[in-house]
């Protein structure tokens, strides 16, 4: 030992060393250094950043192709206004906030859009009903009306006042007003910033410039990756089973879609295809599921795939717990180890198990249940990791991880998936998951879908039970203008045709979420490539202008001690893809109103003028969910398989049109199931409608690109609008 | 400078020493240093404590004489079963946990009793409906049922795992169903451990001896100096006017109780009492005050005193503004400053206008409002105080500060005050506040003055307004059985005799009140004293055995997809002083099971034998709210005042006697107005019921202690239960 000696004397002076930095860090508001990362990305570094974070958990890499195609764009912010300081191990961050200044995002809201007012603690969670940062996605990016956004890149409980502060010595100070006898008293006062209390000795923040909101929004995309672009299939229907049916039930399952006339291209599994669960064996039950290989290479035959449920928490009758015991953390999840996903050891025994026994056997994906709460089921804050990575970090990031490493299991075989998760995060945005929990409120599944387009993640509005033909319908409807048309009978044993009085319309919704793949799968290229979120909000709409209106909840002061007014804001109508407005119908409702943007906007149904810049009322009756096309949209279509077409098989095109301006549209190809894309076996082909010489709208399409996948047959025209 | 080069040398060592200590701290499980700081209660440091605690806040001190009353008691748990550890300046804690013990406190909850299977975060806030930890006094103390209790005395925001968290390697590990099949299935496996993340680099934590439940409450409340004595008057009723009422109108207020012969101690001035309010002038207003000495002396004249609202935050308009604002923190609430309370400058400037301006005039009290929360209008955790004080540890500890320095001001007049306050912690046992609230849930209220046991605070289930007679009575019933009898008519402008079918019947229920006070005082006294608090859980009584019953919510799985149970509880029934059970009378309920610990129990009323160790149905019509006085039980009465004795004024006593066994009383008695008792200007008169030669029961009260205050008039015996 004695060999060490002459070395030694150095520790303390490194010791020394980081502990000036540290009180370095700790000296009073910091100038931050801005450095462009990518166009119109700027990053600073505050303190001493945490060793994993939210883009590195993801492996999040920017796609600087797309970032250039936007465009440079100067710093969006003056730098003084934005502030830093860590005291006390912990970092407060201040953005500057104008007066009329809307702020939307902070991850997967269910019931708000505007956040600016807001008070959050962004926490991975089950959502429970309440908009406070507990959610599936809590991403910490937020977006301003202004043009510009913030992401905060630190994989921690951080803590949100979008608006709410009042600095004593403010430079914008809010007028004050006698509570006793002044009507214009209000209980929160104009606040000039939005301020965050990051728990951790630093981190890593950006801010993104527009100049449009929805510049902000791609450019967030794009420097995460872009989005996903699902298989083919992805995109047609899913029915998830009764949790304890067997081989022979899924097979009937599957028969009764196909002899009824439903689509359907994959089922999902839940809990009973293990031999235990909760804690999970990972393991087929033999009773159910006596010959698994056998059995998804018959489904796979009938066009039907199959995706497994799967938490992460391993049963000490797993195959795999032993091995992987060291790498798991110091707390059970209903009595399953927890691997430390971080760890290369844990990830190979883990996901190489399910690619030996799932993935090799023809499973398409995964529904990785419960990486995101509650609390009284998951690991606690006080568990640790073998990695070193606290539960409160695990917590953060855990739905990034199972997300990542899974998506890399298939990338290996070179094969796409499309499956179901409960907790993401910023920086994985790239993934083909998408999130779905156990709430069932259908107005706040729009509103989740809403948000989506600004946390970075897909939601899926899904359909389960329902007390009435006229719910279901209605649901079913909202559920297939969504990232996932799915049926989850997991508990009901609920089918499409549960509700005979409504089972026409529901298979015309079916087939109609069919024929719209095409589109689909272009808006989702769109996401890919540009970054654009196939599902959005209209505040992401140039020509949509809202104006929040505030109301008193009550005027009673027993009942409101405090003269609270709520904003009234648009949470029931988005954008799908680049050309459609979905304004869902609840149940109950007969009509509604519709807000729509700028320009002139068309029926989806019948191409009859709507509206422009406007609110309307409709009353569609109980067959149709509201959607408009905006003028000079394009919409392809293809016929209503049953399943997904695939590989180079071809399928027929029909392009409506619909309105009066010129307009164009991308349209994406390639073989809908690998990854060739990445090497360039894709395609795009534009489409164009342009007025002739005689000032009548025509239509054309570019020539197939040679060498690359096309898989168009017979094109078609449908004019919607007629021609002028 | 250069003279100072010979010691700079020296700062290298001192800060490497430092991180020496820290990287200490940051070890693995620390074995505990436990140490007898008082009878039965046993102490630890763990890592580095903050500068400021709870304790420390509170300036608690505590009673070792009461202390050494109860006696020694061994350490109660095994010493190796508790761990603590600090990593990443985060203090973790362990303590074990048997399989059926139950765990009451951890603060002021409103909703459950039982709080085994929560998981909290203990944070100072407005209660928003769950027992998440977020409320008015969330104290870190809990106690087992097992007869031991813990505290943690750091102004943090903890987080709390209350017999949840599993430990992979748990020496104690849960039996493992399979959910598929095995209907023993639980979504909660049995957890062997509390376990808390402090937000801090250490902490000191108590472990507190019983051996029964009730010893370990009472060492908590002594440790923290005993509960308060309040004056006498501050038994009495009172009146919280309609917010915007002038001097005439109060004064109106006050006749209109003499002259319908309603009791009356003292009235509460809400906010239009100041010029101008939230943010707050602390000025009288001149229009609706224009003499506040003489008003305030007018008043005192007819026997009532004056509480005055005001929250805590400085209007710039305020004249203490200026001299304040350098000892405020770094953000405004409502626009106000927010004085640093645990600055002796912005003290004397506060406590000093209030004193001068008010106190001196004859003001009583205070309410100290929205000291608490909610988030959306206190200072945000990035707010910083010039003391370095933290934002969050402000929150923890505001509560405190308010009342020890507003008390400490009463105290320096030699005058007792009893006032409102809406936040405390752990440490202010010995502030004569009681806490309210905004929320208005009948039954919640009950829960909440059951758990104010647990937690070292008094509440008042105030009452506001009501939709019907019924629920204006039963409401006041139970507020006549508590710390604080009040209507609280900021808002409405109720009065007792707002609903005259019952107008009656109210007044009956203030004068028991008033003829109760000798009863109280004493309750209060032992509350001092010994540490029982007034108004406690049933699981502090001896006899009581509840054993929680689990009911699933809801069979279907959609609704309730993990199979959750609910526990059934006591929450509906308490303690109030040393003989009394009280079993309120929700609106709507006509009748109700009542469980009556072991022992014979008899109704107050009537004196009639009611049961023993068993569940009863009572039902005792609209004028009643059941109560029951212990075997052998006691309770001194005075005539029906209708304003508070008070100096050294005689008043009669009427001792009811319930039961067939002997019994004892222990009768305090002050000048009910000064703390002269602190320096032994009082008297305990010992009341004994025993059997005489005869076997027949006989009363009898010791000789008034000669120099001692003695306030009794003529003594009567009521014989309640027939003698045998």
């Amino acid at each position: 030992m004695s060999n060490n000696g002459p070395v030694q004397w150095i520790w303390p002076f490194i010791f020394l060393l980081l502990l000036l930095l540290a009180a370095i860090n700790n000296s009073a508001a910091q100038q931050l250094k801005w450095q462009e990362v990518a166009p119109g990305i700027y990053k600073a570094t505050v303190g001493v950043p945490d060793k994993i974070d939210l883009r590195s958990a993801a492996g999040a890499e920017a796609n600087m192709h797309g970032l250039q195609d936007i465009g440079e764009e100067p710093f969006p912010l003056v730098k003084m206004d934005i502030t830093a300081k860590v005291v006390d191990h912990q970092t407060y961050l201040h953005f500057p906030l104008d007066k009329k200044e809307q702020l939307f995002g902070f991850g997967l809201n269910f019931k708000t859009v505007n956040q600016r007012g807001r008070i959050m603690q962004l926490h991975v969670d089950n959502y429970a009903g309440a908009d406070d940062g507990h959610t599936h996605a809590p991403t910490p990016f937020y977006v301003s009306s202004n043009g510009y956004g913030v992401f905060v890149n630190v994989a921690r409980y951080i803590k949100i006042y979008a608006g709410t502060a009042v600095e004593k010595d403010s430079k914008h100070p809010p007028v004050i007003y006698d509570r006793n006898l002044d009507k214009k008293w209000s209980p929160r006062p104009y606040s000039d910033g939005v301020d965050m209390l990051v728990p951790a000795s630093g981190g890593v923040i950006y801010v993104i410039a527009g100049p449009t909101t929805l510049d902000v929004v791609r450019r967030f995309n794009l420097f995460n990756g872009g989005g996903p672009i699902p298989p083919r299939w992805g995109l047609g229907f899913t029915q998830r089973v009764q949790r304890l049916y067997n081989a022979d039930q899924v097979a009937k399952e599957a028969a009764d879609f196909e002899s009824k006339g439903y689509p359907l291209d994959f089922i999902g599994l839940e809990p009973g295809w293990q031999s235990k669960s909760y804690p999970c064996t990972l393991q087929w039950d033999s009773t159910r599921f006596a010959h698994p290989a056998a059995f998804a290479e018959s489904m796979l035959k009938k066009g039907v795939r199959l995706n497994l449920w799967t938490n992460p928490y391993i049963s000490p009758e797993s195959p795999i717990y032993k091995a992987i015991k060291p790498f798991t953390g110091t707390h059970t999840v209903w009595n399953g180890v927890v691997p430390d996903l971080t760890m290369k050891a844990a990830r190979d025994i883990f996901f190489g198990y399910l690619k030996q026994h799932q993935v090799a056997i023809g499973v398409s994906g995964f529904k990785f249940d419960e990486v995101d709460g509650g609390d009284q089921y998951l690991w606690p804050d006080v568990a640790t990791f073998p990695s070193g990575t606290s539960g409160e970090q695990m917590r953060q990031i855990y739905g990034l991880l199972i997300q990542r490493y899974s998506t890399e299991m298939f990338h290996q075989l070179n094969r796409r998936t499309y499956g179901l998760v409960r907790a993401s995060n910023g920086g994985g945005v790239r993934f083909p998951y998408v999130i779905y929990n156990d709430y069932y409120d259908h107005r706040d599944f729009i509103t989740a879908l809403i948000n989506s387009g600004f946390a970075g993640v897909l939601w899926t509005p899904e359909v389960r039970a329902s007390k009435t033909a006229e719910e279901w319908l209605r649901r079913f409807q909202s559920n297939i203008f969504s990232p996932l048309a799915m049926i989850n009978a997991w508990s009901s044993g609920t089918k499409p045709w549960t509700f005979p009085e409504v089972a026409d319309q529901i298979k015309q919704l079916a087939e109609l979420r069919m024929r719209m793949m095409p589109y689909w799968y272009a808006s989702f290229a769109l996401y890919h490539f540009k970054g654009i979120p196939p599902f959005r909000a209209m505040n992401l709409e140039p020509g949509f202008s809202s104006t929040l209106k505030l109301e008193k909840t009550a005027q009673n002061l027993e009942e409101n001690p405090y003269e609270e007014a709520k904003a009234k804001e648009i949470k029931d109508q988005y954008l799908a893809g680049p050309n459609l407005l979905v304004a869902p119908i609840f149940t109950g409702q007969t009509s509604r109103k519709v807000i729509l943007p700028k320009g002139n906007w068309y029926d989806f149904y019948t191409g009859a003028y709507v509206g422009n810049g406007e609110i309307i009322q409709v009353t569609p009756g109980l067959d149709k969910i509201p959607v408009y096309v905006r003028d000079g949209g394009i919409i392809p279509m293809m016929p209503a398989m049953l399943h997904a077409p695939g590989g180079d098989q071809k399928v027929d095109l029909e392009i409506r049109y619909y309105g009066t301006k010129p307009g164009s549209f991308q349209l994406y190809d390639d073989d809908g199931l690998s990854y060739d894309y990445e090497k360039g076996a894709y395609s795009w082909r534009t489409i164009t409608v342009v007025k002739n010489a005689k000032g009548i709208l025509e239509g054309k399409i570019s020539a197939p690109v040679s060498g690359k996948p096309n898989t168009l047959g017979k094109i078609t025209w449908k004019w919607m609008t007629a021609q002028q």
